[in-house]
Protein backbone atom coordinates (compact mmCIF):
# COMPACT_ATOMS: atom_id res chain seq x y z
CA UNK A 1 0.00 0.00 0.00
CA UNK A 2 1.69 3.39 -0.71
CA UNK A 3 0.89 5.84 1.74
CA UNK A 4 0.82 8.47 -0.92
CA UNK A 5 -3.26 7.28 -1.32
CA UNK A 6 -4.44 7.83 2.29
CA UNK A 7 -5.02 11.54 2.40
CA UNK A 8 -6.43 11.65 -1.11
CA UNK A 9 -9.48 9.35 0.16
CA UNK A 10 -9.33 10.43 3.33
CA UNK A 11 -9.66 14.46 2.59
CA UNK A 12 -12.10 13.63 -0.19
CA UNK A 13 -14.54 11.91 2.28
CA UNK A 14 -14.05 14.61 4.97
CA UNK A 15 -14.95 17.14 2.18
CA UNK A 16 -17.95 15.30 0.23
CA UNK A 17 -19.59 14.91 3.82
CA UNK A 18 -19.07 18.24 4.67
CA UNK A 19 -20.03 19.93 1.18
CA UNK A 20 -23.07 17.55 0.78
CA UNK A 21 -24.33 17.17 4.13
CA UNK A 22 -23.06 19.86 6.41
CA UNK A 23 -21.44 17.17 8.79
CA UNK A 24 -18.09 17.07 10.02
CA UNK A 25 -16.85 13.97 10.83
CA UNK A 26 -13.77 13.09 12.93
CA UNK A 27 -11.01 10.73 11.69
CA UNK A 28 -9.07 8.17 13.87
CA UNK A 29 -4.97 7.69 12.41
CA UNK A 30 -5.20 5.37 9.34
CA UNK A 31 -4.90 1.72 10.57
CA UNK A 32 -4.19 -1.47 8.58
CA UNK A 33 -6.91 -3.68 8.63
CA UNK A 34 -5.39 -6.75 10.82
CA UNK A 35 -7.97 -8.42 13.01
CA UNK A 36 -9.88 -5.33 13.16
CA UNK A 37 -13.80 -5.46 11.62
CA UNK A 38 -15.56 -2.93 10.56
CA UNK A 39 -19.45 -3.76 11.14
CA UNK A 40 -22.08 -1.53 9.76
CA UNK A 41 -25.59 -0.92 7.93
CA UNK A 42 -24.89 0.37 4.76
CA UNK A 43 -22.06 0.58 2.35
CA UNK A 44 -20.64 1.53 -0.89
CA UNK A 45 -18.06 -0.27 -2.59
CA UNK A 46 -16.16 0.80 -6.02
CA UNK A 47 -13.74 -1.33 -7.90
CA UNK A 48 -10.75 0.63 -9.39
CA UNK A 49 -7.97 -0.72 -12.08
CA UNK A 50 -5.19 0.93 -13.68
CA UNK A 51 -2.69 -0.52 -16.43
CA UNK A 52 -0.40 -0.82 -12.79
CA UNK A 53 -2.78 -1.62 -10.10
CA UNK A 54 -6.59 -2.77 -9.38
CA UNK A 55 -8.06 -2.46 -5.99
CA UNK A 56 -11.21 -1.55 -4.09
CA UNK A 57 -12.83 0.57 -1.96
CA UNK A 58 -15.55 0.61 0.28
CA UNK A 59 -17.57 3.12 2.54
CA UNK A 60 -19.51 1.90 5.07
CA UNK A 61 -22.02 4.15 7.64
CA UNK A 62 -23.79 3.02 10.63
CA UNK A 63 -27.89 3.56 9.52
CA UNK A 64 -28.28 6.34 11.91
CA UNK A 65 -25.37 8.39 10.46
CA UNK A 66 -26.77 7.59 6.88
CA UNK A 67 -29.94 8.53 7.89
CA UNK A 68 -28.53 11.95 9.30
CA UNK A 69 -26.87 12.67 6.40
CA UNK A 70 -29.64 12.38 3.91
CA UNK A 71 -31.12 14.83 6.37
CA UNK A 72 -28.58 16.84 6.61
CA UNK A 73 -28.46 17.25 2.35
CA UNK A 74 -32.31 17.83 1.73
CA UNK A 75 -33.84 17.98 5.26
CA UNK A 76 -35.58 15.47 5.57
CA UNK A 77 -34.75 11.42 5.86
CA UNK A 78 -36.65 8.09 5.77
CA UNK A 79 -36.81 6.00 8.95
CA UNK A 80 -34.87 3.38 7.75
CA UNK A 81 -32.10 2.25 4.90
CA UNK A 82 -34.64 2.49 1.89
CA UNK A 83 -33.60 3.09 -1.97
CA UNK A 84 -33.09 6.84 -1.33
CA UNK A 85 -30.78 6.35 1.14
CA UNK A 86 -28.68 3.25 -0.77
CA UNK A 87 -28.76 6.31 -3.79
CA UNK A 88 -26.94 8.36 -1.64
CA UNK A 89 -24.45 5.91 -0.58
CA UNK A 90 -23.90 5.27 -3.69
CA UNK A 91 -23.45 9.02 -5.09
CA UNK A 92 -21.23 9.59 -1.77
CA UNK A 93 -18.90 6.62 -3.16
CA UNK A 94 -18.60 7.95 -6.42
CA UNK A 95 -17.74 11.27 -5.37
CA UNK A 96 -15.25 10.56 -2.96
CA UNK A 97 -13.44 7.87 -4.75
CA UNK A 98 -13.73 10.98 -7.70
CA UNK A 99 -12.46 13.06 -5.21
CA UNK A 100 -9.49 11.10 -4.81
CA UNK A 101 -8.47 10.18 -8.36
CA UNK A 102 -8.38 14.41 -9.18
CA UNK A 103 -6.27 14.23 -6.43
CA UNK A 104 -3.80 10.94 -6.99
CA UNK A 105 -4.09 12.48 -10.69
CA UNK A 106 -2.12 15.40 -9.80
CA UNK A 107 0.46 13.19 -8.93
CA UNK A 108 1.01 10.94 -11.77
CA UNK A 109 -1.05 8.20 -10.26
CA UNK A 110 -3.99 7.33 -12.83
CA UNK A 111 -6.95 4.80 -12.20
CA UNK A 112 -10.06 3.95 -13.68
CA UNK A 113 -13.16 3.40 -11.41
CA UNK A 114 -16.34 0.88 -12.20
CA UNK A 115 -19.83 1.53 -11.32
CA UNK A 116 -20.54 1.76 -7.78
CA UNK A 117 -22.28 -0.93 -5.64
CA UNK A 118 -24.00 -0.43 -2.45
CA UNK A 119 -24.72 -3.05 0.40
CA UNK A 120 -27.78 -3.09 2.79
CA UNK A 121 -28.12 -5.18 6.00
CA UNK A 122 -27.83 -4.91 9.65
CA UNK A 123 -24.18 -5.28 10.75
CA UNK A 124 -22.36 -6.36 7.90
CA UNK A 125 -18.73 -6.64 7.19
CA UNK A 126 -16.31 -6.07 4.35
CA UNK A 127 -13.45 -8.01 3.22
CA UNK A 128 -11.09 -6.16 0.31
CA UNK A 129 -9.56 -9.43 -1.41
CA UNK A 130 -6.74 -7.51 -3.40
CA UNK A 131 -2.85 -8.89 -2.88
CA UNK A 132 -1.96 -5.88 -0.67
CA UNK A 133 -2.82 -5.07 2.98
CA UNK A 134 -5.98 -2.97 4.01
CA UNK A 135 -6.14 0.60 4.89
CA UNK A 136 -9.16 1.36 7.24
CA UNK A 137 -10.43 4.57 9.18
CA UNK A 138 -12.71 5.32 11.45
CA UNK A 139 -14.18 8.46 10.97
CA UNK A 140 -16.92 9.41 14.08
CA UNK A 141 -20.57 12.30 13.43
CA UNK A 142 -22.54 12.86 15.93
CA UNK A 143 -25.00 10.46 14.53
CA UNK A 144 -23.19 6.91 14.35
CA UNK A 145 -19.84 5.84 12.77
CA UNK A 146 -18.21 5.54 9.46
CA UNK A 147 -15.13 3.48 8.08
CA UNK A 148 -13.41 4.02 4.96
CA UNK A 149 -11.24 1.14 4.11
CA UNK A 150 -9.31 0.55 0.38
CA UNK A 151 -6.99 -2.09 -0.52
CA UNK A 152 -4.58 -2.20 -3.70
CA UNK A 153 -2.45 -5.39 -5.29
CA UNK A 154 0.97 -4.08 -4.68
CA UNK B 1 -27.79 -4.27 -21.16
CA UNK B 2 -26.44 -6.45 -23.83
CA UNK B 3 -28.26 -9.71 -23.85
CA UNK B 4 -24.89 -11.59 -25.36
CA UNK B 5 -23.44 -10.57 -21.94
CA UNK B 6 -25.60 -13.12 -19.62
CA UNK B 7 -24.82 -16.06 -21.35
CA UNK B 8 -21.07 -15.96 -20.26
CA UNK B 9 -21.90 -14.74 -17.05
CA UNK B 10 -24.05 -17.62 -16.68
CA UNK B 11 -22.02 -20.70 -18.10
CA UNK B 12 -19.03 -19.76 -16.40
CA UNK B 13 -21.08 -19.65 -12.33
CA UNK B 14 -22.53 -23.07 -13.72
CA UNK B 15 -18.79 -24.23 -14.31
CA UNK B 16 -17.04 -22.66 -12.27
CA UNK B 17 -19.05 -24.43 -8.76
CA UNK B 18 -19.48 -27.45 -10.95
CA UNK B 19 -15.62 -28.21 -11.50
CA UNK B 20 -14.39 -26.68 -8.34
CA UNK B 21 -16.96 -28.49 -5.61
CA UNK B 22 -19.04 -30.89 -7.79
CA UNK B 23 -21.75 -29.13 -7.32
CA UNK B 24 -24.83 -28.84 -10.03
CA UNK B 25 -26.28 -25.39 -9.44
CA UNK B 26 -29.74 -24.99 -11.78
CA UNK B 27 -30.67 -21.81 -13.06
CA UNK B 28 -34.16 -19.93 -13.50
CA UNK B 29 -34.79 -17.85 -16.27
CA UNK B 30 -32.57 -14.36 -15.83
CA UNK B 31 -34.96 -11.47 -15.09
CA UNK B 32 -34.25 -7.76 -14.78
CA UNK B 33 -33.72 -7.10 -11.29
CA UNK B 34 -37.02 -4.07 -10.82
CA UNK B 35 -38.76 -5.16 -7.12
CA UNK B 36 -37.25 -7.95 -6.68
CA UNK B 37 -35.23 -8.19 -3.78
CA UNK B 38 -32.19 -11.06 -3.91
CA UNK B 39 -30.82 -12.09 -0.10
CA UNK B 40 -28.36 -13.89 1.19
CA UNK B 41 -25.46 -14.23 3.52
CA UNK B 42 -21.77 -14.10 1.76
CA UNK B 43 -21.48 -11.96 -1.51
CA UNK B 44 -18.66 -11.65 -3.50
CA UNK B 45 -18.45 -8.23 -5.79
CA UNK B 46 -16.35 -7.30 -8.72
CA UNK B 47 -15.53 -3.85 -10.27
CA UNK B 48 -15.50 -3.89 -14.24
CA UNK B 49 -13.83 -1.17 -16.22
CA UNK B 50 -13.62 -1.49 -19.91
CA UNK B 51 -13.19 1.70 -22.77
CA UNK B 52 -16.36 1.65 -23.93
CA UNK B 53 -18.54 0.86 -20.43
CA UNK B 54 -18.21 -0.02 -16.92
CA UNK B 55 -20.43 -2.19 -14.59
CA UNK B 56 -20.17 -3.86 -11.69
CA UNK B 57 -20.97 -8.16 -10.73
CA UNK B 58 -21.92 -9.73 -7.54
CA UNK B 59 -22.44 -13.68 -6.23
CA UNK B 60 -24.53 -13.78 -3.11
CA UNK B 61 -24.75 -16.98 -1.37
CA UNK B 62 -26.85 -18.66 1.35
CA UNK B 63 -24.61 -19.36 4.11
CA UNK B 64 -25.41 -23.23 3.73
CA UNK B 65 -24.47 -23.39 0.10
CA UNK B 66 -21.22 -21.57 0.64
CA UNK B 67 -20.29 -23.96 3.49
CA UNK B 68 -21.47 -26.70 1.47
CA UNK B 69 -19.48 -25.62 -1.47
CA UNK B 70 -16.21 -25.36 0.66
CA UNK B 71 -17.14 -29.22 1.96
CA UNK B 72 -17.60 -29.97 -1.97
CA UNK B 73 -13.81 -28.76 -2.65
CA UNK B 74 -11.54 -29.97 0.29
CA UNK B 75 -13.97 -32.33 1.84
CA UNK B 76 -14.91 -30.24 5.07
CA UNK B 77 -16.49 -26.90 6.20
CA UNK B 78 -16.84 -24.57 8.83
CA UNK B 79 -19.78 -24.49 10.93
CA UNK B 80 -20.22 -20.93 9.86
CA UNK B 81 -18.91 -18.34 7.28
CA UNK B 82 -15.95 -17.41 8.36
CA UNK B 83 -12.07 -15.86 6.57
CA UNK B 84 -11.74 -19.16 4.76
CA UNK B 85 -15.28 -19.30 3.50
CA UNK B 86 -14.80 -15.20 2.49
CA UNK B 87 -11.65 -16.35 0.74
CA UNK B 88 -13.68 -18.81 -1.36
CA UNK B 89 -16.28 -16.62 -2.43
CA UNK B 90 -13.93 -13.72 -3.52
CA UNK B 91 -12.00 -16.59 -5.51
CA UNK B 92 -15.36 -17.85 -7.13
CA UNK B 93 -16.07 -14.25 -8.12
CA UNK B 94 -12.70 -13.75 -9.48
CA UNK B 95 -12.83 -17.16 -11.41
CA UNK B 96 -16.51 -16.06 -12.61
CA UNK B 97 -15.81 -12.89 -13.66
CA UNK B 98 -12.48 -14.36 -15.76
CA UNK B 99 -14.27 -17.25 -17.44
CA UNK B 100 -17.12 -14.76 -18.76
CA UNK B 101 -14.31 -11.91 -19.48
CA UNK B 102 -12.37 -14.62 -21.46
CA UNK B 103 -15.95 -15.47 -23.36
CA UNK B 104 -16.82 -11.84 -23.82
CA UNK B 105 -13.35 -11.82 -25.32
CA UNK B 106 -13.87 -13.79 -28.15
CA UNK B 107 -16.44 -11.66 -29.16
CA UNK B 108 -14.27 -8.97 -29.31
CA UNK B 109 -15.53 -7.27 -25.83
CA UNK B 110 -12.85 -6.34 -23.57
CA UNK B 111 -13.08 -5.57 -20.09
CA UNK B 112 -10.45 -5.18 -17.03
CA UNK B 113 -11.36 -6.83 -13.71
CA UNK B 114 -11.10 -4.87 -10.38
CA UNK B 115 -10.00 -6.69 -7.21
CA UNK B 116 -13.13 -8.37 -5.61
CA UNK B 117 -14.71 -7.84 -2.05
CA UNK B 118 -16.54 -9.92 -0.04
CA UNK B 119 -19.31 -8.98 2.11
CA UNK B 120 -20.88 -11.19 5.00
CA UNK B 121 -23.79 -10.47 7.21
CA UNK B 122 -27.16 -12.19 7.44
CA UNK B 123 -29.84 -11.47 5.06
CA UNK B 124 -28.22 -8.50 3.15
CA UNK B 125 -28.81 -7.06 -0.08
CA UNK B 126 -26.91 -5.44 -2.95
CA UNK B 127 -27.75 -3.12 -5.08
CA UNK B 128 -26.12 -2.22 -8.17
CA UNK B 129 -25.73 1.84 -8.85
CA UNK B 130 -24.85 1.65 -13.03
CA UNK B 131 -26.82 3.72 -15.04
CA UNK B 132 -28.36 0.10 -16.87
CA UNK B 133 -30.53 -2.31 -15.80
CA UNK B 134 -29.68 -5.18 -13.56
CA UNK B 135 -29.58 -8.64 -14.81
CA UNK B 136 -30.69 -11.68 -11.72
CA UNK B 137 -30.22 -14.78 -12.44
CA UNK B 138 -31.49 -17.44 -9.18
CA UNK B 139 -29.43 -20.56 -9.11
CA UNK B 140 -31.23 -23.35 -6.72
CA UNK B 141 -28.89 -25.94 -5.17
CA UNK B 142 -29.35 -28.82 -2.78
CA UNK B 143 -28.27 -26.70 0.16
CA UNK B 144 -29.17 -23.56 -0.58
CA UNK B 145 -29.78 -20.73 -3.57
CA UNK B 146 -27.07 -18.19 -4.81
CA UNK B 147 -28.19 -15.21 -7.26
CA UNK B 148 -25.58 -13.49 -9.60
CA UNK B 149 -26.24 -10.27 -10.62
CA UNK B 150 -24.77 -7.73 -12.95
CA UNK B 151 -25.13 -4.25 -14.33
CA UNK B 152 -23.40 -2.05 -16.77
CA UNK B 153 -23.49 1.84 -17.94
CA UNK B 154 -25.34 2.25 -21.09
Amino acid sequence: MRVEFINPFLSSMLNVMSTMAQMELVPEKPKLKKDEVAKGDVSGLIGMVSPETKGSLSITFDAPLALATMKGMVGEAPDEVNDEITDLVGEITNMVTGGAKRMLSEKGIEFDMATPIVVSGKSHTIHHKSKGPVVIISLKGDAGRAYIEFSFDE
